[in-house]
């Protein structure tokens, strides 16, 4: 096992291995995973300056975040991770507020469906609606950046593949964190990196799959955008951590992007885990990595 | 066949294409080759205020090259490319200078030795033996990049693989513009990349590496960095173009890097060919990935 030269992360290891539910114990319902995924998003902490409303965009439910400095026009298209099963604009605001912040822009967050109630390609429908909305509204796309974490990293990707294909505007860029972008579960670190990855196993994201594709192909570019042919589509920035199960999608995903002529930026940050962005009140990394992406949305959207 | 959208780089290529030697006719000795990739050095303009002086450092020759603003002690060791067989510091100077002016630094390109007279690992041997002394001569290991392109980031990768085995300390980062790093030529780039790449072929990388490695295991991580173990080397930055032969060897060090918990940001560029950054003259793309390099070795100096 390593050892970790970042005592920061060592701490958020510390207060993950505490929460671990007993494997031998009885399992939380999907309805309780949800609730304890929304409950993180209350932890850290909102920038002072900063609201947050309802809205409907597209005939979907949405978050809009508004921080203090938002430059006029400037949108960020969020879509939040959660295994397509899990996950909410309630889970996610500190750290959607600090992107949007350093990005100087208002984002949207999509509450887009969920599997296993809504299987997919609804998640993906949904992202295009709201999408499609933004512009429809006044918003130009190039000034608009779709983002996303985790199975909304993946989301995001597949947005571009379906604007590419419904002849749409391509936003300004894509940000994605930690992207979940191959639900065929093939990537080497599913293995390599089993063992120091503290949140997500391959058995949880094949019970995911299986909940949002209800047994369609994990083939389809629009679930597994790493089968996608992207030529044509905005520059993209990934975001991922050294530890991750889904170490392998990232890179994967660049490869895949860089083939096809897409501007393509990966920056792997060494110790860190998935979605080490959220861990903004704890980790330095996570504040530099948001910070480096904001200088990065900020040259796109110029 | 792609149409290239910059109309830079259609220019560049146009003028790759009228330069191809007949394949029919008799083709160029190594001593022609040698003088015209030096005579490419000529080409560029050099920026006004940035001296270049001759000079020797831990017993290989070298050449120091001074942007007017550099920062006291800053220093790049740079290893050029030409395939270990080919090149020197009057190849590289336009591109050197312009990447030493962007970290605020002074330049020092190593003229290590080169094959087929010089086998594996005599180039890896001067490396070392150049950033020894310069930390000897009083540089510190922080104040200090390693950079290089082709061959040179595939040896700026393999010095970094020897510096951790002799447990000298670590420079403040790498940054590989291009890196040929994996001699056994396995990358599915070779193939996808064959048409669109119009300088390097798998051809001509095969003929070279036999020269370098004159019959040794290519699978020599000092040889091939792809195989080495990384973990504990300094942060590193990886530019290459989207159209090259080599694409695979960055995304696979990408890859590598990334499993050993080493700090990397991969950069594609798109329509961009090998090595696009030495024509600084009429590419904006070699501009502007030079001064995103220069802000990263800005931040690693710092």
């Amino acid at each position: 096992m390593a050892t970790w030269k970042d005592p920061q992360i060592a701490g958020v290891r510390a207060l993950l291995a505490s929460r671990q539910a007993d494997p031998n114990g009885p399992q939380p319902s999907l309805a309780e995973r949800r609730a304890a995924m929304d409950a993180v998003g209350e932890m850290g902490s909102l920038p002072t300056h900063c609201f947050h409303e309802p809205a409907t965009v597209g005939g979907v439910k949405c978050e809009r975040v508004s921080p203090e400095g938002a430059l006029p026009g400037r949108t960020i298209l969020y879509l939040h991770g959660g295994g397509y099963t899990q996950g909410s604009p309630r889970s996610h605001p500190p750290m959607v507020a600090r992107i949007a912040e350093a990005a100087r822009a208002q984002a949207v967050v999509a509450d887009y469906r969920l599997g296993p109630e809504h299987r997919f390609p609804a998640a993906v429908d949904d992202a295009v609606a709201v999408y499609r909305a933004l512009l429809a509204s006044g918003v130009e796309a190039g000034k608009l950046i779709v983002a996303g974490d985790s199975a909304g990293g993946g989301l995001a990707m597949a947005l571009a593949l379906a604007l590419k294909a419904a002849e749409l505007a391509q936003p300004a860029g894509y940000f994605v964190i930690s992207p979940w972008a191959d639900l065929t579960q093939s990537g080497a670190s599913y293995r390599t990196k089993a063992d120091t990855d503290p949140s997500i196993t391959k058995a949880g994201l094949d019970q995911m799959a299986q909940a949002y594709l209800g047994g369609l192909d994990p083939r389809d570019p629009l679930a597994s955008p790493v089968f996608g042919d992207f030529e044509g589509v905005a520059p993209v920035l990934i975001q991922t951590g050294s530890e991750e199960t889904l170490l392998s999608d990232s890179v994967t995903l660049a490869d895949v992007l860089a083939h096809a002529r897409v501007e393509v930026r990966l920056e792997v940050w060494p110790e860190m885990i998935h979605v080490f962005h959220a861990w903004g009140a704890v980790l330095n990394a996570a504040r530099r990595a948001i910070r480096l992406a904001g200088i990065w949305m900020d040259e796109r959207y110029a």
